[in-house]
């Protein structure tokens, strides 16, 4: 970890990470750094003493409170897939362009899922919405369709100030309580290697200022735009993730901030991208050690390469989603819909990657015997001994409906039960079942002023343009 | 754990162990044990020094002994499906029993994949064989052809003599060579609750006494065979498993043994067994802690519930096989071919497992960096700086042919070059593999004279009418 620790820092003194925002240069410089034109140089103690700053546990309440979220500490939350331009589904069996329909079914299966606890980007971009007023539209379905903890993208001033002040009317706060503790987060992704954008930064400053919650996740593929080597990779995506960190922390010290890692490697003989591999798994393990060592919480993601949600899809999915959680991962984004390097989502790999998030907090779960010496269970074995069996003895019938996890789309029957049920595969029942998800969904409650005002002010920044879309 | 473990020796100070096996018996009674018919009551001083002499590392050195093999310690090893009654694969696309052919085909298999380190017992059962018989010729053709360490069913005398005498001729040694080192290995499963059946036993004895390597797997299914809390489930377990190792160190103080866990749940509406979830994962690291209390190799399974190769079938498995892993398990059975709660053996399944066991392998592999700074890639980042890419620097050229785990199966092509390639879906894709793999599979070398020994004496046995079928 020191080794690590040491290049992240000899990184960010000696070679330096581009800001390309004037303002974050002139916020740099102001706090002692070397500056070379877009070039920051970092001094490991003006870093170390940025992160002293940052808390290691905070929270993000939504509009109804009842869905307030922990970051840190022994907390997992688990979000949706975010931001693929392409949608697949079973019954059209083509990559299409997402659509506004779609997103808002995506947003109905998130609020749907107890194991889906924030809502992250859009999990479709709904490419039918003008890009100049589309910010407005999908945050408008994310804030009516559910009502948990929302995410808004850092894509320059006017989107991420917009997404601010919707946010605050949906839950029906002042400006003084939406600055007093985080409602929502973003998430900005450096663009590798050793480079911030302006737009990103524009956002991550706006919301560092009002104390909302901020997620840095460099995206480092090893063997393109990082080292060839995983540890090396990790190095370069630490200093790229928390040169922004020490960023906001100066600007606003204390502010929430997360470290997410997107490291993972190429196909040396194609170039292509690979996710939920061995060196994926490790790099995140790796990571989950150096935020134990900054005190920072942690995202990762649930990825995979598979084009259809098929078996290389879900051992792919498997590897991502444990080596997040038992890297120690807060955040694990595109934990459900993920396919083609997230290119498409699912509505099919939704509901399988819900299947396996509730297996995973289940697993999670503290194991009860500490609290109750019955489940050692030596009198039930006294009853039964060499002969009996356990169905129907008072120690099974005190226990059965909360012993196990609960299977929702998982087929436990024999062949011939299965069979005779018309040999179902999984992606085909995962179809069935998000269509029959989609029809119980409920809306949940919004004051109906609340929901007019949220109209009104779509409608008037619809009316005044709203954001521009030529960078 | 002290909590388990006493559980564990109350059950079988207290409620004691059936062994319907008399010689088991009077051995037991011999030591010390008290003794009500079938029911033998070991003290927990007993027990406790009867695994004092079992080794905590071993080795298994088959008829090619650069396949030899070490259990314990920080060894993985992984097995092929084993005992299925019946077979399917996507051309046949029914459940049809096993057959001499395609038992043979998943030999092929096991000995082609390096991540296959020992053959179980028969991928699936070649019912077209006579009973009497059978083992004789499955034997036969596990010996010719695979040339890992083997596998021979404890199920009564003939038998196991049958299977060590054919491990003898075909590594061509003496009796004394057989006996001075383990050469093979059986496992038996208790009838649980708390019995052991006479056949296993037999075997066990007799493996026991030629000092070859021993596992038992008590099938302890929480809710049915075994309580309904998990903890008991694994106390129970250990009381069953732990009995027979006693049994075999009382025989031959310090023969191998392995404790085997196959602690699982059923579904309590339908009474189906389930495999792979968060309940197996947990009871499988619980029993990883108490094999390391006991100083005891361990022995875990890949498992599935899931009919066919697909999404449930690889969540499932990759739950199994990462949980056995991760609690510290030596052996891995079961690890390749698995479908339908074991009733099943799949030959598409077979490489799909083999595709998340070569990922397992790669991830344990030491990280490197530790011994090359390079790895650490400042210099690398320095060269690359904020503009560039990392494809074709010095640093990249020099490590890149083993820098990333490469797949066989999957398929990282994005979703364009997927669909122009037929779109084929992993399953697919796997039955075209090992399809391959059969046609490109070759016979590890047998000197022709120990060929025709060991050929003799199958037909020699077969003329003596093979072994009895009344139990």
């Amino acid at each position: 970890m020191e080794a690590i620790h040491d290049t992240a820092m000899r990184v960010l003194e000696e070679i330096g990470v581009a800001f390309l925002n004037p303002e974050a240069v002139a916020i740099l410089k102001h706090a002692g750094c070397r500056v070379d034109g877009e070039i920051v140089y970092m001094g490991r103690d003006f870093v170390m003493e940025m992160l002293s700053h940052a808390p290691e546990q905070w929270t993000i309440t939504p509009r109804n409170p009842d869905r307030k979220i922990t970051v840190g500490g022994n907390h997992i939350l688990f979000g949706n897939v975010s931001s693929p331009p392409n949608y697949w589904d079973m019954e059209i069996d083509r990559k299409i362009p997402g659509t506004r329909q779609y997103y808002a079914n995506f947003l109905r299966l998130s609020q749907y899922y107890n194991c889906i606890h924030f809502i992250g980007g859009y999990s479709v971009e709904p490419v039918d919405l003008h890009p100049s007023t589309r910010h407005l539209d999908a945050l408008f379905d994310k804030l009516t369709l559910t009502d948990k903890a929302p995410h808004a993208y850092s894509l320059g001033p006017e989107r991420i100030e917009d997404g601010m002040e919707m946010v605050r009317i949906a839950a029906g706060i002042s400006h003084e309580e939406f600055d007093a503790t985080p409602r929502m987060f973003t998430n900005i992704n450096s663009t590798s290697p050793l480079k911030h954008d302006w737009p990103m930064l524009d956002g991550w400053m706006r919301m560092a200022r009002r104390g909302q919650g901020l997620l840095v996740s460099p995206f480092t593929l090893a063997g393109a735009m990082a080292p060839v080597t995983m540890v090396g990779a990790v190095a370069q995506s630490l200093a790229e993730g928390l040169s922004a960190i020490a960023l906001a922390q100066y600007i606003n010290p204390g502010v929430p901030c997360a470290f997410g890692t997107f490291t993972s490697n190429v196909d040396m003989k194609t170039g292509a991208p690979a996710f939920g591999t061995p060196e994926y798994m490790r790099a995140t393990q790796i990571t989950g050690q150096m935020c134990r060592y900054y005190k920072l919480p942690m995202r990762s993601s649930g990825a995979c390469a598979a084009n259809v949600p098929d078996g290389q899809a879900m051992w792919e999915t498997s590897n991502s989603l444990w080596a997040g959680v038992q890297s120690g991962s807060h955040i694990i984004y595109h934990a459900a819909g993920w396919l083609e390097g997230g290119l498409i989502a699912s509505p099919e790999k939704f509901v399988m990657d819900c299947e396996v998030l509730s297996q995973i907090l289940r697993y999670f779960e503290p194991v009860l015997w500490r609290t109750d010496p019955g489940d050692l269970a030596y009198e039930a074995m006294d009853e039964v001994r060499h002969n009996g069996h356990f169905f129907g003895i008072q120690h099974t019938q005190d226990r059965y409906e909360t012993a196990f996890w609960q299977p929702s789309l998982s087929d436990w029957k024999n062949f011939e039960g299965w069979q005779a049920q018309g040999g179902v595969w999984t992606a085909e029942r995962a179809h069935l079942l998000y269509k029959r998800i989609l029809e119980d969904y409920e809306e949940p409650p919004m004051d109906p002023d609340i929901r007019a005002e949220l109209t009104e002010f779509v409608e008037r920044r619809r009316a005044e343009g709203g954001a521009p879309t030529d960078f």
